[in-house]
């Protein structure tokens, strides 16, 4: 049970948190077309673990990162980004498979990604993420590491590892059919896997794709009738309803101005993150969350520049409780 | 058993020559770099099967392509682009898996490819493409269908049906172990196919990667104990060597400028192709695939806009037996 007013406490341990899943290379089109008639790309570092791994590094707090890149030069090139942004790469693997990428065309209409996954899902469960695991206060995946085998298999073990050592457990419920193996439902999958998570943060599409369409209020019960400790389900420009069961909690937006969504969600984790480990309770984390997410929205990209956490607390009028 | 001065003889068929195998995207860096640390691509059309497609087209005679890309945005960009070349697409598949690419980042040294293949390896034996087989002189195929199941089962069965249809086979042994599926060795396999293949043309590195370093006789003799019968063993700017086992002939390349050897042996097949199809001896139709790569290696492109056969035979002073 989290209480809203309480603080974390955590064991005292040489990094704060320790993000698992996909690093891949994202490969946009230069100009908008629904067609994929556009001949020019660019390539770019991608990979909701690592922009949550760089972001909290900026807000002030230690970060690993443990994925699967394949032994080639996009892979090469994604460990050296990594480096270059000051992240211990020292839990990314190198396997026998090509490095996943994610082409996308932009689109005015929708855009439809193409999936190329390969390596990352071949992360392995070694000593060297177990000790990471153990250094470690919380522990943060998303559905791109439950959704195909072998990696589900090293999520498992790390969730056994997590709930024995009292690391604090947080998934990206980010459910879609497509990056799902084929010939499986991934929706009875990830709901089986919600009880081994104390902090779940839903946005409304995902909870409408595990559950059908419902009211806010109810996806929340849903999520926490699985067995999550505190959920956090957000409603983009209307902000966020929070509960852990007893108390619910509804949170207004700080964004003023959106250039960019790209990137939001992590950045409010990554807030959230920053703050319970720098000991704000839970709703103060979440306030810093938004603020943080409200930041990043103003600029383009997925990790931009953030300033400290204690900047953006005062840039967004936080107050302490 | 063919003799170098003979003219295949072929039943009256609808179609000149099917083509099974890969389509893909080639996503290639714009400017040379040896760690991919060039950002920017451009996407191309790719995959050797429609590029003797399109070759043979202008070269005067028909073809068809058998082939498997995704059912989404670079598949419907493939198909759209053999259509635009004249090519009848009804052979080619759309399947529940991602349009195959191979990322190349342009190199001074060598370029290494990073392969990404999905939807090609999932080219299913349909009776679509039994009915085109039927309707065929030749069946072409490489190395990447053989290279990975289930396709490679296709390819068995195509081979089968060619074999109780007296249609021409003809294979470019362009094994490579980067393109293999994981756990096997290739060289094994693709030995193994040999017998039931009526002409194959490998080049010098793909003969040492089959059996190891050797002379060039040696090599040649290595494929006719296989099963093969005509051998064209590609030398680079040494020409190539020709064996059926009884007559031996040693041809010069013809080429005067080479400007791109991209496509180099593909336009060798196109040329060869339209010549025995045509009615041209074999002798004949070796130096009509020379003339045809001759001339394509003074663009730049993997396909050129050739002119007809007849053209070429003029422009490169060939003469009437």
């Amino acid at each position: 049970m989290f209480k809203l007013s309480d603080k974390l406490e955590f064991h005292n341990k040489r990094n704060d948190i320790l993000t698992v899943g996909e690093l891949l290379i994202d490969m946009i089109s230069d100009d908008y077309d629904d067609h994929f008639e556009c001949n020019s790309y660019k390539k770019f570092f991608g990979g909701s673990p690592s922009n949550i791994g760089m972001n909290v590094k900026r807000l002030g707090i230690n970060s690993l990162v443990a994925s699967a890149v394949g032994e080639d030069g996009l892979g090469t090139f994604l460990i050296g980004y990594l480096r270059n942004a000051g992240i211990n790469t020292g839990c990314v693997q190198q396997v026998d498979y090509s490095t996943s990428m994610v082409v996308v065309s932009k689109s005015q209409l929708t855009p439809v990604p193409i999936f190329y996954r390969g390596a990352d899902y071949h992360l392995a469960y070694t000593s060297k993420l177990e000790e990471a695991l153990l250094n470690s206060k919380i522990v943060h995946f998303s559905c791109w590491p439950i959704s195909m085998e072998p990696v589900r298999q090293t999520i498992e073990k790390v969730l056994d590892v997590a709930a024995e050592n009292k690391i604090l457990v947080c998934f990206d419920p980010n459910y879609h059919p497509m990056i799902w193996q084929k010939g499986e439902d991934g929706v009875e999958y990830v709901k089986s896997i919600i009880s081994k998570v104390d902090i779940i943060k839903p946005s409304e599409d995902d909870a409408e794709r595990l559950f059908g369409k419902d009211t806010y209020e109810n996806q929340v019960q849903k999520f926490l009738q699985l067995g999550a400790k505190l959920v956090i389900m957000t409603l983009g420009k209307d902000g966020a309803i929070v509960s852990n069961g007893i108390e619910t909690l509804k949170l207004d937006t700080l964004a003023t101005e959106v250039v960019d969504t790209t990137g939001a969600g992590d950045a409010f984790w990554s807030g959230f993150y920053a703050a319970v480990v720098k000991g704000y309770s839970i709703r103060q984390a979440l306030s810093l969350g938004f603020a943080v997410s409200a930041y990043k929205l103003k600029y383009t990209g997925a990790v931009v520049n953030l300033p400290t956490l204690e900047v953006i607390k005062e840039m967004y009028g936080l107050k302490e409780e």
